[in-house]
Parts: C-alpha cells; structure tokens; sequence
C-alpha cells in the first residue's frame, strides 16, 4: 500500500482532545488505503518545561543528559496517539526513536539523521499494522545514548521517514493553515500560496518565516519529498494548505513569491580595518569561532586612512541576531587586545530589521532589485545594507520602517494576486 | 570500589531543588568511597498524571502503549540528576531500562526483572565514572518494547540494581524516616524500629504499611539484599532510619514487631453452598478469573440445609479489598446464573476493617493469639474472621473499632519498648 506520513506539532497534540482530533485526520488517510507513518512532537510547552529544568540544572549542560531530559516529551504524545487510534480500531503502534532504529550522529542536541532501516516498521505494514507511530525529534547515537535533532526536529524526522520509506507525500500539521506570501500580521493583504518551490521555502524558513524548520526543507529538497503544510485546526482536504515542491510542479509563478523579514537583527562596522589579504578570514574565523551567526557582509574599501594611517582601509559591516550581538562584541575586541586583529573602533546599532523578496521567477526576470529600491525610495525608507543570492534580494533598514517596507514591497510585486 | 545503591522516589525528586538535595547525599557516599548506582523515581505526581492520560484516552488499553507512556517521567528525573551531580563534579550519567538492559519478561504493566548484565557500567566506573543514575520502574521486553514494573516498581529496581552489583546495602530514601511499630496517625505510641526482618516487612508490606513495594521485599530476602528506609529530608547518619535484612542480623526482637491494619476491607459470605468436593475451587477459581484478590478465607459446614436442601451444605465466608466487591458479587452471581456455582444467597459487609500482629518471634513463643483475642474481648471488640501465618494473625472487625483494636494491641504487646 502506498505509505503517507503525517507530522502534527505540538499545538496539534497538546491535549487528549487534539490527540483525538490527529487522529482522526489518520483514520481518514487510511481509510483511503494509505499505510501512515505518524510523527508526534510533545505537547505545547513541554519541550520548553524540559529545557528550562535542564538550564536551570546546569547552565553548562552535558548535551548527552540534555537530550535524555528534553526526548521524554514525544515519548509521552507517541505512545496516546497509538492508543488513540487503537480505540478507533485503527492497528496502531508507537516506535521511541532507538526502537526504530533512528541512527543519527553523536552530535548531542543538533544530531542528524545517519539511518532509518525500515525492515521493523515495513513489516510491521506487511502483518495488518496501519498506522506507525513515531516520537519525533529524537534517535540514537552509535553509542546507544539518546539524541536530539535540534529544536524543530521533528519536521525532519518526517522529511526523513517520508525519504526512508518512498512516502507519496508528508503532511506537516502546524497550528498555521499554510504558508503565506508574508506575515499576515504585519500586512494584511497576506495571501496563502497554494504551491512553493523548496528553494523559495528555504529562503523564507532561514529569514524567519517559522513554518518548518530549515533542517527538514533542505532535506525534503534533496530526496525530492512533496511536502504539505496545513492547519490541524480546519476542515481537511486533498487541496488544504500549502504544498512544498520542486520546480517542476510549479507551473507558473509571480517574479516574487513572498517578503520576508526579520526583526531581531544587529548592525557593526568594524571602522577601519588594515585592508590586508586574509582579514575577512579572520574577523569572521573569528566571530565562527565565537558562536556568531553572521548573516550579512559589506566591505567599503577606501583608498586613505583616518588619523596616521596611509595604508589601504577598509570599513567591514555585518548583521547578526540580536541576541549574538554582545558575544561578536566580546569576541572583537578580545581579538584587538590579544594582536589578532587591528581596528579603529566598532559601530554597533540595534534598531534594524532585515526585509527580503524571494522567488525563483528572479533567476529569469532582471528588474526585481530595481524595483525593490525605487519602492523603498518611494516610501523615504533607506537602507542600510543590501545582500542578494540568486532567488532573494535582502536589504536592512531602520526598524521602525520594517512594516511599511513589508506592505510597501507587497503591493510593488502584486503578491495579493495569485 | 564498593558498590551503595541509592534510591529515592517521588517526592525526594519532586523539584529541582530536592534533586539537588538528594544529588548532595549521593556526593557523600561517593566521598566516602563508594561507587553509587542511584535510581530515581518520576517527580511527584508525574506517574499518576501519566496513567489518568492514558486511562481517559483508552480504557481497555494496550499495556504495551501504557508502559511507553508511563515510563517517561524516570527518563526527565535520571538525566537531572546526572546533570545536578555533574554540577557538583560528580562524574556521573543517566541510563533509561532498555540502555543498561534491564531485562524483563514482556508482561507489560506488571513485569518481572530477568536479568541486569552489569558489563556495561561496571566499564564506567572502572573509566573513572563513579555514578550510574538509572531510570526506576521501567525495563526492556525480549522484543525490545519497553516494560514497566509495576507501581512503586523503582524499589524492585533499586533491589535487582542492588543484587546484581553485589551492593553492600541498597538504601531507599522516601518520605517516612523508617517503618514504624504501626502508624504514628492512629497509635501515638508507634515507635520507629531500628531493624526489622524480611519476612516482617513483608506482612507489614502487603498488609497496607505502603513504604516498600511488596516485591522488592521478596527480592531482597530472595538475594539477601541488605534493605535501609530513610527519609530524605532528614539528616543523614549511619544510623538513620530502618534497617530491612535477615534474621541472622537482628540480636534479639519482641514477640510482636508491629501491628498492621487495612480499612479498606469488605466481607462476603456465600449462604448455603452445597458442600461438595471441589466447591471451594470452583468458588475461588471464579473469583480469581475475574480479577478479585481474595485475603482471608473462612468455612463453616453445617449438617443440614437450609429449605428443602438437606445435604451437606456450608456457608463460605471471605474477604477481598473493599473497591473489589461489586466484582466479585457480578462474578458470583453471573457462576450460579449460568449454573457453575448453587448457593442460597450472598451477604455483604463493607464497613470492616483487618487488623494483624506481625512478629518473627511468634515462631518460637506461644500464647499470641490468646493474647490478641483477649486484649480485643476486654476492648468489647468482636472478631468476625481468623487467619492465621507462622508470623501473622490477622483479624476482622468492625471498621469503627480498628483504631481503638490497634491501641490496644500495640499496648497490650508493648510495643512502644524496644
């Protein structure tokens, strides 16, 4: 029988009525003769609960007692769901990920995924069994111990069940009811996109739309697995949500598919930089080194120094989260005291926020870059910093400007339109 | 090194802050000298909330599924308290049941210990390792499903834990600071023993003295485990709480170690069964297929019948927990509907109530039971039942006169003198 995995979040089974409620979209599937695989996440909020105790135990935590403590929650939501589905008469089991086996790396709270042998479940299918189902986020290490997939995990727990077992589609069950060409919060002309190539999904994922985690695109894109994302809160149907594909089915697009954007987003120029072979290399080893999620980069060359300098100089700007911000501080400056690196002075601003378009209809349409400027010009916005890959044009602008830039660019690209 | 077992249950792991307590009394037997296997409980209340899930979810459920469930709260306290001695730089780690193994028979929700291969953290603690924290209440099927002991099953554990490692004592921190002469709630005059043998807990045990699992008891008279009952929220001496442990150990001992009672008693009589050969199985096997846990049994057989009757008739009198009796009466009466059992009628009592004297003395002195009856008589108190052991007799009377019947048993054999 053709084999369907359906993933349900957190909010999807947070209490024994949304258990109920999951599981009854399974009976669904398998009365259309699928035989599903069934990825749980713990109940909303319990993962955090976990978290907390284990930083409040040990601020410095052995990631292997970590991933023993923060695991238990999808143990608990695993084992309801079989019985859920076991008191609608649907043959259901629960699987804890070393039962599988889910192989991963030894990589402790960011493991990933090694292995899925499907002989245990496949036959399991071949003896009556309909529904299988799986605690996410959690596998085991080829030490045996208990390992994590980082936080979101279980989105590519499915991706990868669905990859191991041939799945004609992953049902990714969110408290959303599909993703939309920007947040509809922020403009309310938002609209929810039917399809979205991989490539585009990832772009919005790692800007801070937090629809999947980026882990699991990736992966869905590399096995070319269909993924769907739709609400565990609407009525279902074949055509509910929004389904994340490779180009090829997608048979027209707009130029832009969606604006994302990101709040949480810090500003430095390192003023004055000996402009000498390897320095970028070592300002962002670095920063690497430190922990630092460095996003975007600009280097302005000048041609003569400020005060004695005559040497060539460079002024190096970068964004970075937020939260990151003291640590690259920290960093920097512990590279000027110890002799690494020489610089004037650092220039830090905190009031910035990140705003992008992204689609791969760009790769064969020039003018997007053009258009995103004259809009922002339009609207007295000016940006700060401007970063482009070749599906997603990024600028960084004041943020007290980030909604108008948003709903701005929104209506520039004629997003509302399908 | 030598090997100490350590356990602590709900309530001495109910938070962070007693799991830090509990983490500092591990650190002093590591200080002096040992190596430690500590097993822990769920945090209060974690287990209960655990099956009242599982329970609303399916009422017939699948144990299998019962034990993933049930299981997971062990997990979050194991890896806590490996953290919290981390911490304290104790080199410690967590294991779950199926990672030592412990091997159990796949009688889920009740198994048994089969086996615990000690290889595994005997390497650890010759690496350097000098805590083994492990996950209570919970083991690894032949089909390598998880299994759990049954409730109040971390004390069995900690006794295997302690048989297999050859450990020099297991010592079982809980809420009580030792086992008691009887209750302190209902005889003011209860007194704390210092040692008491296997066999005496094990009647004090199973008739309602709720420190120990009863089967953790038999484990431990089984492997000579020497068994020590302390609070965790008392200071820690040599000396404290109670020691559970052969015979040989204990000098010299009142006729009469305790006295125990059960409230929740109900009686039954079968009026008038025709006393044939194999009646009493045929009444007891019914009783037991569905379910019923008959205590004490009683028969009077009388010459002539009742009506029309007149064989050899009997009346059939037993007892069984209150909460058991309306199966039992649906059992009884469904054996003569479909014409397996013939008797006249049955009557009930529920207010009643056992009360027993405990004593590995009783062995070798007589005059115990002349001494209870008496004591009871002069208290007007009227005995409805009698059962005997070479170390117990039991008695039922009305419920309200169980406090005063313990008082005065606990006066009459002087038990408040050590």
């Amino acid at each position: 029988m053709p084999v369907l995995v359906m993933k349900f979040g957190g909010t999807s089974v947070a209490t024994l009525d949304r258990i109920r409620r999951a599981a009854k979209r399974v009976g669904t599937e398998v009365a259309k003769g699928y035989d599903v695989i069934v990825i749980v996440s713990a109940m909303a909020g319990k993962t955090n609960e976990l978290v907390g105790w284990v930083n409040e135990t040990s601020p410095f935590y052995d990631a292997r007692e970590y991933d023993a403590v923060v695991s238990s929650g999808e143990n608990v939501t695993a084992g309801l769901m079989a019985l859920t589905l076991q008191e609608m008469e649907v043959p259901a089991r629960s699987w804890q990920g070393w039962q599988v086996p889910l192989m991963t790396t030894s990589a402790h709270g960011a493991a990933r995924i090694e292995d899925i042998p499907p002989a245990n479940i496949t036959q399991k299918f071949a003896e009556g069994m309909r529904v299988a189902v799986i605690a996410g986020f959690q596998g085991v290490s080829p030490e045996g111990r208990i390992t994590t997939l980082g936080r979101g995990g279980s989105d590519t727990s499915a991706v990868a069940f669905a990859a191991a077992f041939g799945a004609e589609r992953c049902d990714i069950y969110t408290d959303v009811d599909g993703v939309y060409t920007t947040d509809p919060r922020v403009c309310a002309k938002a609209r929810k996109l039917d399809r979205i190539a991989f490539e585009e999904m990832l772009e919005l994922a790692s800007l801070g739309a937090k629809v999947l985690q980026t882990r699991s695109v990736e992966l869905a894109m590399r096995y070319n697995v269909k993924l769907r994302v739709l609400s565990s809160f609407e009525e279902q149907s074949d055509e509910a949500g929004t389904l994340v594909c490779g180009e090829d089915l997608i048979m027209e697009s707009n130029v832009v598919s969606g604006v994302a954007f990101s709040r949480e987003e810090a500003k430095v120029t390192i003023v004055t930089v000996a402009d000498t072979p390897g320095i970028a290399a070592s300002i962002f080893g670095t920063l690497s080194d430190a922990g630092v999620n460095v996003d975007m980069i600009v280097q302005n060359v000048s041609e003569t120094g400020y005060g004695s300098h005559d040497e060539l100089v460079t002024d190096m700007t970068f964004s970075c989260p937020n939260e990151q911000l003291a640590r690259a501080e920290k960093a920097l400056e512990g590279a000027r005291a110890d002799g690494t690196l020489a610089f004037e002075r650092l220039e830090t601003e905190t009031e910035v926020a990140k705003v992008s378009v992204v689609g791969i209809g760009m790769r064969s349409q020039s003018g997007v870059a053009a258009r995103m400027f004259r809009t922002l010009a339009a609207e007295g916005i000016n940006i700060k910093v401007i970063a482009t890959s070749e599906i997603k044009i990024s600028v960084l602008v004041d943020r007290k400007y980030m909604e108008l830039a948003v709903q701005a660019l929104h209506d520039a690209f004629e997003l509302e339109r399908a």
